[in-house]
């Protein structure tokens, strides 16, 4: 049955699984956690619950259930993100002041929704039903990251620097650290990406993955394991934010405009204190893990490290052909530790998947004949394609079955408040 | 006794009426509600409460109270609005982002502090702390006001436009409007202000109403009630709001700064719909009535439509003389209709006392002879005489017992959410 | 004749006298100082000289001369300062992106409208006429004192510091300082301002001192010369420019929001230099003159500098008072100074005239019956009154007939490119 | 001899060559426009004078003749653009304040500096200095084509529209127009960019042309000509501008936080006036010619434009690819019409050297193994390696010798000012 996926499980399970683990995350927030947007990047828990929700409202209910009855119109506008295709938008800015509708309000209207998917789910699903509901899912793990990304923004942000989770455990005992070692790869032709065809059923990609094409790479040597903790406080320790020789232009001169008490000196959520180092996690505050990959900093650090050691970011062609065959494993959100994690023992590139999205060097932009998903859904990617970045890999906060060896995330340079670390290459 | 006001009321009965009014205000919201804050100017009500608890606990608890154990150390900068002289404060853009301390923990706090005051008060009060804890009621019957007018931002710029009161009736039936006419006054030299030597005991004004002191008023006349909305849309369909020979250089400049979606072209919570104009008020959506005070006006937009009118806006002198034989009685927010209402029968000049604060063409500034509160608290007032405007009378949303014939509120000459209207004097 | 003044001057040969010291003012300038504009607020000097000259062209030649020919309709626009009546205006902050019309195509300008409004002088002038002319003569005059203003932000800012004046010698030599000493005054009531029938002829005054009305003044001391080098300087030493419980809010909301390299921490153009203190002038650098008048401070220094000194600023009521029986002399532009110097020896109130402006604690409001120019030239004055403060006395770079004793200046109480004091009044 | 180029003109002959050229582009201005800076990238044209001066100083004068005299210290800083290595730099965004050193300060300038430069060429030049005598010429080009782009920025913001030259004559007769065809070439590996090894002596190349290396390019098929203005007028008069699903989503939030007076709905310096189409060209106004290749587009807007046809925008792999047969001629700075022109007769690929730069869909990024300059000339390029895209093909403003066809032109893809225009490539 094409409603089952390789597991067994059914759509229909896959859905209330899904959607369930949504509101697990949001389980240990107190109401007012989930109003707050302490930045225009950061949308507040209720409104990623609603926008979820919504998602499926408009792109199934209401174009495909003939007799479905608008949850609320107003919700149309509400939590509509960025589809101009589907009509005008509260503006992202000003998601953080909507009091009403409430956090009940909303659980109510993930319930209604649910209800008529699950009826919806239970008939049969043409093709672009079926890729719409999986696309839906899809999506909603995206915003379950955001959402553990966006609650630690808050949190960390908060001068009481509260905890998330109580699991002050980790999976793995601290390690004693690895010496950073490089693997070679041998250039050549390579395949990357994903072929559209292969997209249907429950085998799913994203529009950007696509098509599945040639590239040529030369010889490189990647690192075997992403940077850490204790290497990027040595590039403070020299003077690495101070430096501008180390740094791209526009980084350095958004160093220079950043106001006194916002000026960056150190990765997001690090704070000294009678000469030690701490870090918030979603844990609460622990101190400085040196041998743990270093995490929430922006593409402008991870290139004036790499700079400061002689070496550079990868390709995303590069990091797709050394990821090819590696098993997609790691300490992903279904851990629970919600923060990177020591190296783990073993022989060869470590840490490829989890622990923390790895910054490339390459810009997002269009596979070579890139087709965008069909009307409005053909906003979700590709129009984000100018200024932006391609990470890889997933994080600790990414949700294990959401990732894939061809996935690409993409942030702005400057962006920092997701889980993304370093993985070098050596300079050719 | 010392601590019975002049109804009979006991000063610790009297404390705990005043606080448990702010509960009683924040009784109909949701807890996001007491989150949210829409603009820097408008606290979150969670914070309010928070705020005039801390400062019992700073100007009363800590300093008087030997043993004393402070609440929550970093309350001290998170609820600290303005005051240098006690320490840091939390920046007061950032309010809206404390989703911690819930408010659970907030009313705790303020169970904790009451509780403490309850002590104190129970004892013998020396006149400096008598003074503090009368101060401390009227601050927080500060705070009630601006809960109303924050509360009313809040829901006002929220799409869904909800309700805070079901309270539909109002306390007088619509009014059939009456003429505008004016009353003379004779000029002379009167006395204005407070004797700051009768601020003792329940006897209480601010700092800023003191000393009493003769001013010169020449002769003037001034109009028996408020400007009406009536009065108000006749200025807006004469191009009020296009025409710059009607407006102050600093008020043009400001419109046309403002971009095309936030323009304004009527008083705040004002819209159209279908050729028909509707207002936001605290009961919800209401059709204008024409006949009512004009309300949330900046001092910008009543002087232009005083200069529309041939007429200008009175000083605070004349609107003190003019008050100083009238009853304090009035639509305050008692009422419960938290709305202004229409014109009561009557000869004389009304609705001084009540309904909307009446702007007036006087910069705040010192009186001759002026002294600050001792200490810390001397921030209260003076530091704020700069750039701002008297209003006079208080409003709908003033609680009856704060207010007092020399009672100086101030804004900014832009604000437009409080509710302000107009009262005309005729030109000289 | 109506058209010969106290001094037998006519009036043809008044304009001619005032028009040339325009360009004289200009005279020590090179091309590429008459376009500049380092600020907002800060003309450059061609765009004073073209806008001058429009003033003339505009409610002169334009709807007085019949057959005349305008110079250039573009123009209109152009060097409109804010006269909304006369039609739009070029943006006040583009002024100094106006390569064309060149500096030679202005002084065309100039010299177009000189041979227009010769003839027109020498033709009969009805009231009105001849109260525009002399309105703008004193426009014209007002722009003088801003040319060197504006030259001095100019050149004060540019990292040569270029002199404007080879003039190094000053009129008088440096004086030994005097002390502090406060002149009283007994209160009552006092006439202030002017007459508007006076207003006539070759009598000049502006609306906003108008009209002469009795005003009701306290018991005063006011100092009896203004406030020193020496004297800010020890308020600087004093941490002055750290303690908040100095400033008024708005200005101690200012100094927390200055970036680090544009705080302000001294008056503007001081600056240290291995431990010695020198000022910028007009002249080229000096070291600072210690019992020389502080200048080129806001009026949120001079409040801050009178708070510290346990006094307050005199309120420009009380300046009247004070200045009524002072003789109008002193260190005005036609010094050739252009920098306040040492306090005179004699007796009494000194330096109430020329030297620096005074700020005062009075808001820029309307005087009771206030009536504008009528029309455009309405625009002169009136619409400015919001936000603004009083400043008395004229400069060093005031011209001498340009001021009287009711004469108000006004800029908002940040302002510091003026040549603004201080003179103290004490507490009451 | 090494300091002989390829047509025999000694290097001397050279300096002197493209000294003189920069001198020449400023004749038709007056002394004003030398000195504006309508928007922080355009600088003066006195900066650029002086800034390439600076380079000849700093890079080979200082390090290289031991006994020079710096001209005037404060120059150092003034001039110096962005070369953290050199020191401190004058605020990009103050440089239309200096007033100081004018002109003819600048002339003098350039001329101490040429006279020590032509000692230093007469002597013989090891590799290192040759190089930076050549890369330093190069360096003066490309503010060649700056003085012509930042000239027309600020004659084209000025009101009065002034004409730069007087040559209305066009090198071409305007064209009727050719219809769009597309030129095929096949898919493979293809070398570009440049050997490093082969810059030496008198040939040049930015280090960000190198090393050549290998590229895997897709079947692709390329426009034979630029896209016109007839055709860009069609996208806007098919609602272009209004359609978000046309525009990338940095794009398309521009657009909106875009003022209305402000608002993109045309290329630069394009208007409308009674119906009929115009352009500010440096010649003056002209009705706009719809077969010449549109002009003055960001990367956004041909981005939208490509879509809007069902196109793309060719990579700059694509282009070099296209290019590497095609001759080196077309419409340069030399040809003097500084406004590109109709697209000529002949088959094949047409205008793809000169008349406009063709925004490439390629970010500005390194390519594998690149190597920046040395020392603090490795400024030069690298640092600007994030959020810009590639142009290729030069301009009509663009020097003829300055060309390759390895060239590459960065921007960021909201910038019009440059020439920059849009050559389609058919969809995969």
């Amino acid at each position: 049955m094409i409603n089952v996926n390789s597991s067994g499980e059914s759509l229909g399970a896959r859905y209330l699984a899904v959607r369930q683990q949504s509101l697990d995350i949001c389980e240990p927030l107190e109401i007012e956690d989930h109003l707050v947007q302490p930045m225009d990047d950061a949308s507040p828990p209720k409104w990623h619950l609603a926008h979820v929700t919504w998602f499926f409202e408009t792109f199934l209910l209401k174009p495909f259930v003939s007799d479905y009855k608008v949850y609320d119109d107003a919700y149309e506008v509400l939590f509509n993100s960025y589809y101009n295709g589907v009509g005008e938008q509260h503006p992202r800015s000003k998601r953080g002041l909507l009091s009403r509708p409430t956090l009940v309000d909303i659980l109510d209207y993930r319930r209604y929704v649910d209800e008529h998917m699950r009826r919806l789910l239970e008939g049969d699903l043409d093709q672009d039903r079926l890729f719409r509901v999986v696309l839906g899912l899809h999506h909603e793990q995206q915003h379950q990251e955001l959402l553990y990304t966006d609650i630690k923004y808050n949190f960390g942000n908060n001068p009481l620097l509260p905890p998330y989770s109580e699991i002050h455990g980790r999976d793995r005992p601290a390690g004693e650290g690895r010496s950073l070692d490089f693997v070679a790869y041998e250039g050549g032709i390579y395949e990357i990406g994903v072929n559209p065809e292969s997209i249907s059923g429950l085998n799913f990609a994203f529009d950007n993955e696509s098509p599945r094409h040639e590239v040529l790479v030369g010889d490189f040597a990647i690192a075997d394991r992403p940077a850490t903790n204790g290497e990027f406080l040595a590039f403070m320790n020299d003077g690495g934010y101070e430096r501008p020789e180390l740094w791209l232009s526009d980084a350095w001169g958004l160093l220079k405009r950043q106001r006194p008490e916002a000026r960056w000196g150190c990765p997001l959520y690090w704070f000294e204190r009678d000469g030690e180092w701490f870090e918030y996690t979603l844990r609460g505050v622990e101190p400085l893990a040196m041998s743990n990959p270093v995490c929430h900093v922006s593409a402008y650090e991870a290139d004036a490290f790499a700079r400061w050691k002689g070496m550079r970011l990868p390709t995303e062609q590069e990091w797709e052909v050394m990821a090819s065959d590696i098993e997609i494993d790691g300490n992903f959100a279904e851990s629970g530790t919600l923060h990177p994690g020591p190296v783990p023992a073993g022989r060869g590139v470590q840490q490829v998947f989890g622990d923390v999205w790895e910054w490339t060097a390459s810009s997002y932009s269009a596979y070579p004949g890139f087709k965008p998903f069909a009307g409005a859904l053909g906003e979700y990617n590709g129009k984000f394609m100018a200024n932006q970045l391609v990470l890889r890999g997933g994080s600790c906060a990414t949700p294990r079955s959401h990732i894939r060896r061809t996935y690409r995330n993409f942030f702005y340079p400057k962006d920092r408040w997701q889980f993304s670390g370093i993985r070098l290459a050596a300079a050719e």
